[in-house]
């Protein structure tokens, strides 16, 4: 079969899977998420062998130790993906639930009930323990999908799907719901992405430039972020020992990922005070920082401290830097995030009342935090139980995406032989 | 100005007429809805004389009565186009609304707060009165309108915009809140569809012609339905006059409109009893009926009334002919809307509790009803107090859109100095 038909092929079987999967209840697919959990424990060395493969040859091809360790699985990491399938099963399913159901006047009876997408694309880096997370989450949502994970971790995917199917198989249902493409040709992501008849839904993760591939190859809906370029601004009177926590907390917990804060804006009343301790903090732990002329002028230049460019302030730089801007006002503030932005994630460090409201009401981004670290916008930490990625975009779901974002509405009406007059 | 510059600063001054958007609050909004529904009955001379060389023009180009009477606008019209905006200004605002404020275990306050999307593109047909429902539905969401209709409606359109804009202004709102493409020049849409960064939603309404064409082009999220091949499904033991009353309703009460059924399916151990009336008082309406096989067995070939090719199961008609089909049991009527169906509306008509619920259950549209006419899927019918367009799109809005579909959310927190560790 040509790689066409195959991946045709593929997308018919998800297609065919829907039905069956929408009409599973709760029980029934908590039960095949204990069986999958329980699997992945049983098969740990087949798919630790398979694993071992992919990493040899990643080692092979010279690939970064960042690298190797995202794709390497361990038994400690399968663990970990057996408890993430048994939180889902934990998890309130979302299909069903019927919001409304309000009497018009002429007594139709008019509600909401939430069902699955559909088919969802999951296309993602070499990072094997997604293609778990991914299934269990869709799952759960009562969608199908097609998970097409990088190609250094093939043989780890490949294997890990071959235990999910069987799981899905003894439970009757068909492994058209759990799907990965079983190959590395690039064509086959190009050729997926036009299945706009049979994918309802397709979810990028990684980094910027697989992102804008997948978005200006695909003809169906993409929920996405390109990146996080996320801001905390340090108001005027803020409480300073609080500022420093959470911003050392937004820079440097875990730098490398989306929600990091990137740039620090800082009001010019409180930047005298604020700023000399804060690039001792960042300083201490490495951190590398570019100011704005009125931010130099008070930590001065030196070794780790230079100053912004223009191109600072648009930077994702998923590393220990850090650009630091001093503004004369709160409207300053939010008119740069507006300028420099990606809609991910801001955070306002305050006491104010009235500016504190201001600022969550006019910043046009995904989560908008008061006295918070930016590294809260998580499915998790918000509270949503679970998470299959951000969306940066504003139509069907703005900000992490839980179970709830994998599923849509329709309307159902009871009458009693209505017409329209 | 070249025709690309000029797009790209229409859609600049949308974008940053945006933040004074999103600010307004619903005191604001009414009143310029209230004052653009008296200026356009102030200004109703000049309007209907602009609109009356849009008519002219159209008339001596030869296009058909039905086009010249959606085209023309008269006092009548004038006056429930301005009713259209006094009732917008009585629906509640959807933008600012919170919801959830749940609390985290250790103490963040997550909500979600719905806002504007920002910037919509609407694109359709000769229909001067849609700028005006439009532009008033697009304020009231807090969002920045781009208007483009039908060329032929261009005249109409301008002076309609301009009545509006003196209204913005008025109440010192910047008039990129409500602007008309001002040219018929075709690339002028195609241009319009390029602008992602600026434009967050393209609504097109008119014939599958339009929406395909702009659904091709746009790189920005599209709601739209190509089509409505609207189903009903009169099952055994269903209540034959009620069903009788449904289904004319359904099929003649306005045969060209997207919610009108176009294909009936019924029960094989219903077909007996039901469609000789049925066929009866579809002939005396003048409906020509295409039937399957087991259809022409019951009620006979005759003056319309033919048998049924494969084509027309896909048929949107959107005029007096009805596609028949017998059915061996609910499960293959539900196989027949899968197949050929749009996913816009289909509807049962049963006394049975559980084949009811089934239908409801299974059956992918946008809306399904039980012993109700097709003809309620409308934003106004189903109680969304306004209707901007139907999407069967599943991603963000499926079925009628009203304020809400035109909003989205944005998660709120409130933390006292919370890190994440």
């Amino acid at each position: 079969m040509d790689l066409k038909n195959q991946i045709l092929q593929i997308a018919e079987n998800a297609k065919e899977a829907c039905p069956v999967l929408g009409g599973l209840n709760s029980r029934q697919k908590n039960r095949v998420l204990e069986r999958m959990a329980q699997t992945l424990l049983k098969q740990s060395r087949t798919i630790l062998k398979e694993n071992k493969k992919d990493l040899e040859q990643a080692e092979k091809t010279g690939h970064p130790n960042a690298f190797l360790d995202r794709l390497r699985l361990t038994e400690e990491t399968l663990k970990e993906m057996a408890l993430g399938l048994q939180e889902v099963a934990l998890l309130p399913d979302p299909v069903g639930e019927v919001s409304g159901l309000w009497t018009r006047p002429n007594g139709l009876q008019v509600g909401r009930m939430r069902i699955p997408l559909g088919v969802i694309g999951f296309i993602y880096e070499s990072r094997p323990n997604v293609t778990v997370d991914a299934a269990g989450l869709c799952l759960k949502s009562g969608n199908a999908v097609i998970l097409k994970g990088g190609s250094e971790a093939i043989r780890s995917n490949l294997v890990l799907t071959k235990s999910l199917q069987e799981c899905l198989i003894q439970e009757g249902i068909p492994q058209g719901a759990v799907q990965t493409i079983p190959t590395t040709d690039r064509e086959a992501t190009a050729e997926l992405l036009k299945l706009e008849e049979y994918i309802d839904l397709v979810i990028p993760r990684g980094g910027e430039g697989l992102i804008r591939m997948v978005t200006a190859q695909a003809r169906m809906p993409v929920l996405k972020h390109y990146k996080g370029v996320c801001h905390i601004f340090v108001d005027q009177g803020a409480d300073i020992p609080m500022a420093y926590q959470i911003c050392m907390n937004a820079k440097i917990q875990r730098p490398g990922v989306c929600n990091a804060m990137e740039t620090l804006l800082v009001h010019k009343e409180t930047a005298k005070e604020f700023l000399p301790g804060m690039a001792h903090r960042l300083r201490q732990e490495g951190v590398e920082i570019r100011g704005c002329p009125a931010t130099l002028k008070i930590i001065g230049k030196g070794k780790g401290i230079r100053e912004a460019k223009e191109a600072d302030w648009y930077e994702e730089y998923l590393d220990l830097i850090l650009a630091v801007r001093v503004v004369g006002s709160l409207k300053e503030a939010v008119a740069h995030i507006h300028q420099y932005g990606s809609k991910h994630t801001e955070a306002i460090i305050t006491r104010d009342y009235e500016r504190a409201h201001e600022f969550l009401k006019s910043v046009d981004s995904s989560v908008v935090l008061v006295n918070a670290s930016t590294r809260f916008n998580d499915g998790f930490q918000l509270g949503l139980g679970a998470e299959i990625g951000i969306s940066t975009s504003k139509l069907h779901a703005f900000g992490p995406m839980g179970l709830n974002e994998l599923t849509t509405t329709k309307f159902i009406v009871f009458g009693q032989g209505q017409v329209r007059s």
